[in-house]
């Protein structure tokens, strides 16, 4: 029995060997041109919609499973694969097919001194992990993503979604095995053991980079134990600036955007740090707005004093660790600031480098911002929601990293390239 | 840590508050401008020169010490700061100023459908921490290259140098409050404490990257403990592959060139793969050329087998490991392959993806090497030596990077950068 018949049985994972066919079926991955990886795609996506009934069905066991344990409502909802919800990641991925692929863009290149032909090539990172929750639309993105660039992938996805990624990651195998490709190009870790993921975030000797896309427990485990390179992201404290020169009406309409288009999403806004001087004409207004659409606002001293002894309906006072906090939710907390380097200073303090916005008609005060605030992305005038791939144009997007190595903010399918000096020369020698 | 070295150290060390510090110093460096950065440099390479007598002391105590310990010679020649090195340090401190600035160069823009301008722009990573051995020119090297990029920097050097890293840091915190800029920019741990190294690799609430430049030991430890992203590198087990379609004369020059010219460093040729067609006409010129300059041949069965029963002067039998070995001598391996396939399976199971070169007049032999090899720099008819930031035009050199996460090869400044993405809107919401 192969280790992966040993996998699927439910019994040991022997992840030095996912390591090694990963590795080798890489090889053969980063020397396919762009329309044999297209075509494989195409597959791919018309494979699932194909295969629509077993996924479903095997989503349903997840499902059960999930109910029996007493799941969340929202979780069942992330977890749950319709026909609807397989016929957007099917279109996802012939999305995916028909961006620019980066692997073997030439980046820069020119005659040396000595005489060599230098150049910079795109080339894909070779085996890239993915560790996330119960989302079994990441298992097709991600490796859609990986395919596309040429890379191979190691997924390990939540516990709850294990029948729901085999049968997805099925669908995929078969789709290499007919292009005559390795099945091992995208494997799936099938087993829900906890010691195999301390063993996979070890695996450096096969693997370039690890991607976790999960809450901030995964993320800091995932930085604390691995021994591949990581790429942290995915937890915006974001911030909005209202300075005193501002439209109050049109400041009003992208705040709403910013904290009640979907809550849930890591680039909504947490917090509102409001210039003095408009504080008081600007804050009820903002209450008159937003609770009455379920928002929850938590106001610091200054901005409680505005309000007269008692909290209106909707506000509360801010609690220690409210700064901190991603809500995820309705909620925002609202702090009044004498000018803009205490809106820096809180947002340098509490802020995770993720989404920052002011909201000003003074120049001078938006060059100060983007150039003080340090974080991923930084907008003048705009809401926070854009901070996505799919609105910077890149196409796709692989996660959103908050650190500042190899990527920063949106992750375009660049991202899982590295690149290659190449040099040609006539024998040459260096003096 | 003996009483001597406590007295040396001055008392203990609070890397928490050094995080800090260098956070906050960080803020300022970001926001200077390239002429103030320069200056600053400048001033930097005059107050190394004025200060020759006080580093020469400081390195002579370091000296003694290591010569009471018994360090070997080679090592002691690492350690030496005399004044033709140290005129060579400040020189190098004023190339780097002449340097293009990479912070704030905008890497790419355009308005989005939204309505949005979206750009991104060069920012310094912000908190550098380097770890490395007895070289004390690497504190004046790193340091310069991280204030050109705006960026702080925390200093672990290694105990052999810490009278000279003192002495060193000591004129350029100088030069930093002359002007008008925070002496924490530049930080050197001042103390041999083991423990504080661990607790540096920890300290990723404040520090953005981690370079180490030190042996294997180095590198395993960083790479298994640190929290902070580290950039690995600087391990080299090359190859040169010689086609059978090759000018042997001009080969053996590449040959000569890529070992003998200066082994110790990391670009050096550890193993020599030679097409089996050409084996028995080049094996003998590659001896008597090179082993009368005092190379030693570490011959596999094929090769031997060339040279008769007897093995000639300066040759001797491959030893198991020796081709997984760093040889940072003149001693290489050969081995005898039957064609490029060989080579380049040899390749993937033993090299370190530093520099990897092949000879040949064959374009197609040429082309499916460098496809086909995955190694940060790969030569067509050159010597490997020529993997180095000065060589490929960048100016000035970070470190070497083997991995493949966010700089591959010789780092130039703007591996020291990263980038944010500003967006402007006229309150712009996300439909």
């Amino acid at each position: 029995m192969s280790a992966e018949q040993k996998a699927a049985a439910g019994g040991p994972v022997d992840l030095q060997a996912i390591g090694q066919r990963a590795r080798a079926a890489a090889c053969i991955l980063a020397g396919l041109d762009s329309q044999r990886k297209n075509s494989l795609l195409l597959d791919i996506s018309g494979a699932i919609v194909d295969a629509l009934p077993q996924i479903i069905a095997a989503n349903a066991e997840d499902l059960d499973a999930a109910q029996a344990s007493g799941m969340s409502e929202s979780l069942m909802d992330r977890l749950l694969l319709d026909e609807k919800r397989l016929q957007g990641i099917a279109a996802d991925v012939r999305s995916i097919a028909s961006l620019p692929d980066p692997v073997g863009t030439v980046m820069d290149g020119r005659e040396l001194d000595s005489g060599l032909f230098l150049m910079r090539r795109r080339v894909p990172l070779g085996v890239v992990a993915a560790v996330y929750e119960a989302r079994p639309n990441v298992t097709v993105d991600i490796s859609a993503l990986c395919l596309k660039t040429g890379n191979a992938v190691i997924l390990r996805g939540g516990k709850e979604t294990l029948h729901s990624n085999a049968a997805l990651t099925r669908v995929i195998e078969i789709c290499l095995e007919r292009a005559g490709l390795p099945a091992e190009a995208v494997q799936h870790i099938n087993s829900p053991d906890r010691a195999l993921l301390t063993e996979l975030l070890h695996l450096d000797a096969y693997v370039d980079m690890l991607i976790p896309r999960g809450g901030e427990g995964l993320q800091r485990l995932c930085r604390e134990e691995s021994r591949i390179p990581v790429i942290t992201g995915g937890i915006g404290v974001c911030h909005i600036f209202v300075d005193k020169k501002v439209d109050a009406d049109k400041a009003l309409k992208v705040v709403e955007n910013a904290k009640m288009q979907r809550p849930s999403a890591c680039n909504a806004v947490e917090t509102l740090l409001l210039h003095a001087d408009i504080a008081a004409a600007f804050l009820p207004r903002l209450i008159a707005r937003l609770v009455p659409l379920g928002a929850t606002l938590h106001l610091d001293a200054a901005a409680a004093a505005l309000l007269g002894p008692n909290c209106p309906q909707g506000t509360m006072p801010v609690q220690k660790g409210d700064y901190d906090k991603e809500w995820l939710s309705y909620d925002f907390n609202v702090r009044v600031v004498t000018d803009l380097e205490e809106a820096v200073a809180h947002i340098r303090t509490h802020g995770t480098a993720h989404s920052e916005a002011v909201l000003t008609e003074d120049l001078a005060v938006a060059t100060r911002f983007v150039n003080e605030v340090d974080a991923a992305a930084v907008y003048v005038n705009a809401s926070t929601r854009f901070t996505d791939g799919g609105q910077f144009g890149l196409g796709a997007e692989v996660a959103i990293s908050t650190q500042k190595l190899h990527a920063r903010g949106p992750m375009g399918p660049d991202t899982l390239t590295t690149w290659k000096w190449i040099a040609y020369g006539d024998y040459t020698i260096r003096e």
